[in-house]
C-alpha cells in the first residue's frame, strides 16, 4: 500500500507480483504502477485545474511528483489542441515542447522517478525523439546519462543528447544489440536483483549500475503520456473525443493515451473511452500484421522509411496494445511511403510544420473514414508528435 | 474611434495622424494601434483568464482578433516559465512554440490583422525565427507569403519557409538591400496612398500590392509580443518581477514587452512595471553605443557572430527603445562571443535547448548582477527566445 511516503510500488499486470522499482518484472513482463493514484470525486470544476502548471496540473492523477520538490520539470504539456478543418479533426501539436516531441511528456515523469528512487545514472537505447528527451531533462535534474545509439546513427542526430551533456554509446550491430548493450548497462539484462530500476523488494537505490529510463519499458514514461489524455479530456471539459488516432511504434503515446482515457474513466471523469486507432509504418507494422495478416501490414512490399519514429519490429507492450485496440473498438492500420509524403506536403502547406513520423497519422485518418471506420461527423483528434525542426 | 466593426485605426505616436492601415506614417515613424483595448476593471480573478486557450486568453487587451473566426492561430502562447536556479531567475521558455519561436506570438496577430484588413498577399523581410513564423502562419491563413532574404543566405534556413508554401526571393546586397526589395513589393516604399497596409484612410484591401507583415515595423506584432508581458505577469496572479532582461535587435520582445507591462499598469492590473534590459550582440549594438557610447557597444573590436538573431545595426524603433529603457530605469548592455559561447555551453547543459543568439540574456543577467544593476534577491524573468532545434 502507498502511505504517500517513498516512491510507489510496481506491479506486474501479468502475474501480479509487485517490486519497489525493477526495470521488469521478474517473470520478464513490462510493470506498471501497483496503486495509480484515482481521484475518488467526480471531474473537477472549471478552474480546479491550472492549466499555468502544463501537465503537472494534473498531479491527483499522477503516480510520481508527489513532492514537487522531487519533480523534473520544463513546464512542459498543455499543447495546442486546434481546428484542422481541412482534415474534419483536431489536431494537438504535440511538438510544441522544449525538446520538440511528446517525449518529454514521459520524460518529466520518469526523469522525477529518477528523483524519487535516488538514482544517479540512467540510460536509455533511443537515436531520436526518446534520446533527446531523456538527455535533456536528465540534464534538468542534474543526473548523468548514457543514451545507447547504433553505430551508424549520423552525428547530427547527437547534437542534442551531446549538448546536454549525456554520453551517446554507439552500439555495432542492429537495433536489437543496442538494446542489449544498454540492459548489459544497466547490471545484465535479465538479473533477479543487483540490476537497476532497481535490484528487489528491500530496495532500490540501483548501486553502482544505472537506471533505465526506457521510454518502452518504464511504466513512469507512460504515466507521463497519459497526460495527453488528461489534457484533450480537459481541452472539452472532460468528455472525450469519438477517436484518437496516434503513431504507432513501442505505443508510448498511443498506450499512454489509453492508460489516461481508463483511468479518467474509471474516476468517472469521462462517459465515455474514445476508440483508440493506431498507425504503422508499412513494412514494419507487426500489430497490423498480427491483427489484419501480412498483406496489410506490408501491402507493396515496400518499407515507409520516412517513417523512421516508429519502425519498431517488436513493440515491447504489444499484448498491451492489442488489449487496448480491443478494449476500445479501434484498430491498426498500416501507411505507405507514398501517403506519408503526400500527407507531409498537405501537412506543411497548411501551417503544421512537423516531422515525417508525424504524418502517419492524418493519413490514416483519410484511408479510415473512406473504409467507414470513422464517420463523417466524428470527432476525432490526432496527434502530431515531433516538430519539423528535427530534420 | 472604434466601435467593434472592422479593423481598429491606427495611429503615429510622433505626429499623432491616424490611418485605416499603412505600413508606416506618413511622416515616416512607426505606427501603434490608436485606441488599443485598455480594460476598465481591475485584475480578473483567477479562472476569468482560461489558460487553455493560449496567449488568445488575452483577448480583451489584444486589438486584433475581436471575431474569434478572424483569428489565425495554432493554439502558441503560455510558455512555461521555469525556475533556473542556477542563475537565479526565472526562464521563460519562448522556445516552446509551432515555428521554435518567440515570433509566433507576433506572427499569429499580425496574420490576424491581414485577415481583418482582407488581404491575400503579404512580404516579410527575415531569413531567420520571424521569416518561419510569418510563412507558417500565413500558411495556415491560406494566405500567400513572400520572404525576401538575402541572396547568400544557406538554403536549410529557409526550409520551413518553403515548406509551408511560402516563396523566398533571394535578394543580392546587404542586409538594407533586401528591405528595401521588399518595400518594392509594397508598392514602393515610401508612396502616399496605393501601397498596401494599406492605402490611406479611405481603405484598406491593399489592391493588387502585397501587405507588410513586418516584425520591425508592423505593430500587430508588438501587440503580440505584449502577451509575453500578460503571461509573465498573469504566471504571478498579476505582479510583475523587478526586471525583464531580453535579447534586442530590432526590439521585437523588448517592445512588445514594455507595450505590454505599460498597458497592465494602465489597466491597473499590476502596480509596478519592471525595469527592462536589452542585451545586444557587441560589435552590432546601437542601442548601448547611444547609451554608452562605442566602447561599451564594441568593446574587443569583433562581432558575437553567433547572435545572428540580433544583429541589427538601425533598429527601426530605437526612439522606443531607448524610451522603455529611461522609463522603466533600465539599461542596454552588450555581451560578447566568448561570453555568448560560455552561456550557450551553460544552458545547454541544464536542459536549456536554445539557439545560440538567446544566451546572450542570461549571460548579461550574471554582469548587470555583478555590476550591482540587478541585486541579488531581485526577481529576474530572462526569456529564452528560440529552438537549439533551429541549428
Amino acid at each position: 500500500m502507498d502511505d504517500g511516503n517513498g516512491p510507489r510500488r510496481l506491479q506486474c499486470p501479468a502475474c501480479s507480483r509487485t517490486t519497489l522499482d525493477r526495470w521488469r518484472c521478474r517473470c520478464g513482463e513490462p510493470l506498471a504502477f501497483a496503486e495509480p493514484p484515482i481521484p475518488e470525486h467526480g471531474p473537477p470544476a472549471p478552474g480546479d485545474i491550472d492549466a499555468r502548471n502544463g501537465l503537472w496540473a494534473f498531479e491527483q492523477l499522477l503516480p510520481v511528483g508527489a513532492d514537487p520538490r522531487d519533480r523534473v520539470t520544463l513546464g512542459e504539456g498543455m499543447t495546442p489542441l486546434v481546428d484542422a478543418p481541412e482534415w474534419g479533426a483536431s489536431f494537438k501539436l504535440e511538438y510544441v515542447f522544449p525538446t520538440g516531441s511528446f517525449k518529454d511528456r514521459g520524460a518529466t515523469t520518469t526523469l522525477t522517478r529518477a528523483v524519487e528512487i535516488g538514482v544517479d545514472r540512467v540510460v536509455e537505447d533511443s537515436s531520436g525523439n526518446a534520446g533527446a528527451a531523456i538527455a535533456t531533462y536528465a540534464a534538468r535534474a542534474g543526473i548523468d546519462a548514457e543514451i545507447y545509439v547504433p553505430a551508424a546513427v549520423a552525428e547530427g542526430k547527437l547534437r542534442a543528447i551531446r549538448r546536454a551533456g549525456a554520453t551517446p554509446v554507439r552500439v555495432p550491430g542492429d537495433r536489437a544489440a543496442v538494446t542489449e548493450a544498454c540492459l548489459a548497462a544497466i547490471g545484465g539484462g535479465e538479473g533477479e536483483g543487483g540490476e537497476p530500476n532497481a535490484a528487489d523488494d528491500t530496495g532500490g537505490d540501483g548501486g553502482t549500475d544505472a537506471w533505465y529510463a526506457s521510454h518502452a519499458w518504464n511504466p513512469a514514461f507512460f504515466e507521463g503520456t497519459a497526460t495527453f489524455a488528461y489534457e484533450v479530456a480537459f481541452a472539452s471539459d472532460w468528455t472525450a473525443p469519438d477517436a484518437v488516432v496516434t503513431p504507432l511504434g513501442h505505443g508510448t503515446l498511443f498506450l499512454g493515451a489509453y492508460w489516461g482515457f481508463r483511468r479518467l474513466h474509471r474516476a468517472g471523469w469521462i462517459d465515455d473511452i474514445p476508440r483508440l486507432y493506431g498507425v504503422q509504418a508499412a513494412g514494419i507494422a507487426p500489430i497490423v500484421r498480427e491483427l489484419h495478416g501480412p498483406e496489410a501490414a506490408d501491402p507493396d512490399g515496400t518499407i515507409a522509411e520516412a517513417a523512421d519514429g516508429i519502425q519498431i519490429a517488436e513493440p515491447v507492450r504489444s499484448e498491451g496494445v492489442l488489449a487496448a485496440i480491443r478494449g476500445t473498438g479501434g484498430d491498426a492500420i498500416a501507411v505507405g511511403a507514398d501517403d506519408l509524403s503526400d500527407e507531409l506536403d498537405r501537412l506543411h502547406a497548411a501551417g503544421f510544420y512537423t516531422e515525417p513520423t508525424c504524418a502517419v497519422a492524418p493519413a490514416a485518418l483519410t484511408i479510415l473514414r473512406e473504409r467507414g471506420e470513422i464517420g463523417p461527423d466524428e470527432e476525432v483528434v490526432v496527434p502530431l508528435t515531433g516538430s519539423g525542426l528535427k530534420k
